[in-house]
């Protein structure tokens, strides 16, 4: 269970690290939405291994079929099945991982759910499972952008202790995607990049955090009370693997403000309600004011290291294990496409929720 | 939509701040689990306004009847009504509200959605509409305590600028309640009260951290990909009113840190698998380890100040806003219980959840 | 878990026979439409106990209050808390049901699930169950004339072996209510009542066929595969306690025809598609097609008769149990707006579900 | 939407009958089930086209694959992908499709609801559609057999105006699959086999009744009010192409009696309370009594018939049109698997949602 993420633009997906395929399948995408392969495949490949010297090397292509819900061109409104073949599969690299559990993987959690794991790559806890994420909100985006002129854009704004301030109204996809890094400022990024270059050689590994931004939200999308906006975006993105915080708006430095010092103040401009400052994060009550929507999210470094570490075996005895295979010095860059997914996920659920509860006086 | 929380521990929870009474359903309490009112009473006088010089001055007892689910003092697994009367609603002191938009309220993100709104008290935006939630927490807390073993305790970390590290492990309630503000730290409970005393003559407001541990969790709980236990978690606090941040074990702080500082190493102790440190939080890929989990949550200082601030009409148009009625300076202690119930309603659904994928093995 | 009806037109109930109150909670019902009590009340008179000799003399005045989600007389698009008080209870007459599982009742069942059981009337198992369903009902179907043109009438089509077809486009409420049983031909009617004052005082029990229609439905409503319009409406009403058989359109009558017969042919009438026939029952590959909705459903003979009959003690010993307290010879006329209720759930849910595909040339 | 089933035990098919492939994902299959290709494939045999002369002559062989989902021969826990390729595609029959609507077939409502369709052999309305669901169902199948005792057997007991009763206890799969029709009435099968081959010369169809019965099912499974178990049952089959009514234990028939004559007796049978007559069908008040369950499904006459009609065409102009391509003269046979499938899921659901009710003393 837990699988499926949506209430009325639904995302289930399927797929161990080194099964046949993994997959995703969209139900609830409106119909008479232009789509193919070409719209979506762009995302996977920013998502993909081997992309630069800075991530992992595993050899994968995440070349997707759209096998159902689309014909002449456009969406039916039917079920949108999506696959991609896995390719590059060397078990052979994990036999150690099927005597030991990797330390802050999650080997020895899933044995204690369900008595049974998929030890090749980490089974489903690998991060591969992301790419059917990735796939599916690739929809999301083109309907979030077509329908409604929603556009998200995420960027690496902190590796290791390399953080940079960008500003959120302006960020573009082709700034984020200059650098391996993903850091639109390039200075910090050309930093970043280093960073990354040595902890590698060392066979360390480093964490970070990505901003996004979602621009042109109309007001009132969101729901009151357990599916707040931020609420459903903080679950979407706490929901990838190594992800250990999320903040919106002012966050956790906002605590050290004052009310009067924090509030966002209302004034009129062109006959729309605006904020003069955007503490708030563009969401008020779990719905949005029309405001930008910034949020952060935090990675941990990733787990995976060329270091021996203590750890204790299947056998329950202490032992100890050292990486190999092919990992991720820094999860950072691929992470973006990941958290532009789960954003736009949400963002393309609560957009169809909207249409329910919208006032008619808004329809007309 | 979206009153709704949980899979299968399942709470609904309704009512505006000056209708005439709020209330919850819960669904899926497991039957034959002893509950009367007095369960849930203690939770509910933790939350109500009026506690101390520091919070609101609104004076609701929030005394709760159960209306169904219970017989001869035992859960029947059908669903538990619960219900608290509207006492004081002055809806006089709410006249302002209905011409102009709050600041950081949501007055106005309301207004956008429905194309109506109950101003009375910000309607069912209050945070008077998380009573419902501590009523169905205290269900969820005593069914974990009761038939899992389990302990949720949160406290008031940090208040403005004023922060403390307390040990996850051993604050107890009675630390926590020792002073209003809900600190188990004596000293810094102090200078926080001091801080609230002066902003409160001040007019202003502030935020501030709650750290909340859950103790006793088996390993196994949690869901893999979107329903991470994290994941969940993350939702349920940044679904309370005023959060602005989540994070759970090194959160925001680990991203300074290497793989090699950051990992949690297993070994065995009395043939259990733990972890030597806990900067995972207690969980992995979303499942827990048994280690104890801890997070931490942002509350953005009180919108409603006793100040002029600037905002805008219902009709559109400039104009200025002072805040008066009765309000928190500081919602922190009162935010304590929320984040329980919350934690608690989570956990006690995967509790549930985990009956279901439980391997035999772990059965017998 | 199981006592909520809905994916956008939510509807919770809850509430045992004999316990403080009953209820319900809907969340999902646009905002701005008018509502009181006043509006859901006669639903309620309908189905209340007590109405004629018919029915059962339990003295029930199932008299609504909205605690929730109503302003000015407008819905706010929150959760509507509607709530009965229990008035007549007489636990005393139900002592014996204490010690003996009623046959052909729920009580062996329920405790077979719960191991724990509500003795008084039956509990959460009574009919009573349905006034929370009725009620919210009554919103639906608000909801469907005013912002759908959408009508939905109900009526008794046999009761025992008596047995009349009425025409589905033109029976009206009015004749439905012209007699006690419900039955809009009139001398079926009196027949009816007749045979039912007859079991009455044999100490028997009579079922019967209440036919519903759904008249004004544009084409397009219902979705395809596990969701299909006759599906909902199926489930909807076979989970009315006492039903045992539902048929749409030419439904088991239907299997006798071939093809060439059964087929609904299409022709232009107006610039509007329509079927020559209604064989389809208004469906057609579980969507609307325009046509009037037509469907049936078979109630049982009331399992609590005044005579002896055999069954087995709470203790598994064989003994014998007779009727007493306040019962229905004949549900059907009670039936009759449960029925209904149910239809206007499940055409409410797909109302708004439809919101959501409804292609843009459709909405322009 | 509307393309997912179940709450705990949950299956999306997706798929048009002329797409690439066909498929489903099963999420929350519980772990260390042995399951392979070879458990599904003869589900899939029994459902699939061209058995028989009986059935349309499009050549499909269903070939299923298991994509994730399981490893070294036991289910993960995680969601089961399955696919089949479409192989026997000939989008040139459909060519007047794509112009018009065929009588009694969802064309038309398709594109109202979506404004779009795919016209190839009816797109995601083919009966083809179900292939994913009997896949799926194979699944449960084996796991209500291994981990419950609990058999599943369904069998046509009607076809046209030829009828018969066979004992619900005792009909064994190998006598349903004895004749191509699948009644397990050899004399009333010869019967049925001819009536089928005479429309098919004649270009026209039959329907008929599947009977369904569910033995070893133990008391306590379904929920009370909205999903009761023979309430999803109704839905699930329902929810298949061509079902015009269902009805469970006495069902319409049962109208006719009195309650002294319908009422099911208890007695205690070797220390197991059972009942003397069966009119419930296996279910009282929503929930199995750990009888038989038993229920019926009418299946309307095929709607494709090699004979001229009248109809519209998409362009709204009176028209006429004659099947061609392959089609089933009579959807019985292939309907048993597809009865049987949904019978299984809607029993796997329900047996994992009694996991966590299940009270503790029936646990130890």
């Amino acid at each position: 269970m837990g699988n499926t993420w949506g209430q009325l633009f639904r995302v289930t997906t399927w797929g161990e690290s080194h099964g046949a395929a993994i997959g995703a399948v969209v139900d609830g995408c409106p119909p008479r939405l232009p789509l193919s392969e070409a719209d979506i495949q762009p995302d996977l490949d920013r998502r993909v291994p081997g992309q630069s010297a800075l991530t992992t090397q595993r050899k994968e292509t995440d070349t997707v079929k759209i096998l159902s819900g689309v014909f002449d061109g456009l969406t039916l409104g039917t079920p949108i099945s999506l696959e991609m073949p896995n390719l590059d599969m060397r078990p052979g690299d994990y036999q150690e991982v099927r005597e030991k559990y990797r330390p802050s993987h999650a080997d020895y959690t899933y044995e204690a759910k369900y008595g049974v794991r998929d030890w090749r790559g980490g089974g489903r806890t690998s991060a591969r499972e992301t790419a059917g994420r990735v796939a599916a909100g690739a929809i999301a985006r083109k309907l979030l952008a077509e329908r409604f002129g929603v556009l998200v854009v995420a960027w690496v704004s902190k590796v290791g202790t390399l953080g940079v301030d960008c500003d959120a109204e302006k960020v573009t996809r082709q700034q984020v995607d200059a650098t391996p890094i993903r850091c639109p400022d390039l200075a910090t990024a050309e930093r970043m990049i280093a960073a990354v270059e040595a902890v590698r050689k060392d066979g360390d590994s480093l964490g970070g955090i990505v901003t996004c931004a979602v621009r042109g939200c109309p007001p009132g999308w969101g729901e009151p009370v357990f599916d707040r906006l931020e609420a459903d975006l903080a679950k979407a993105v706490m929901s990838l693997p190594a992800s250990k915080g999320f903040e919106i708006g002012s966050g956790f430095a906002g605590t050290d403000l004052r009310g009067s010092q924090h509030n966002d103040e209302f004034y009129m401009e062109g006959g729309r309600v605006r904020t003069r400052t955007n503490r708030s994060g563009g969401v008020q009550g779990g719905i949005t004011n029309g405001e930008t929507i910034v949020f952060r999210v935090a990675f941990k470094p990733t787990a995976t290291i060329m270091r021996e570490q203590n750890t204790v075996s299947v056998a329950h005895e202490d032992t100890t294990i050292k990486g190999r295979g092919r990992h991720d010095p820094c999860v950072l860059p691929r992470a973006v496409p990941m958290v532009e997914a789960m954003a736009t996920l949400v963002l393309a659920d609560h957009a169809l929720r909207q249409q329910v509860n919208e006032p008619d006086h808004r329809r007309s």
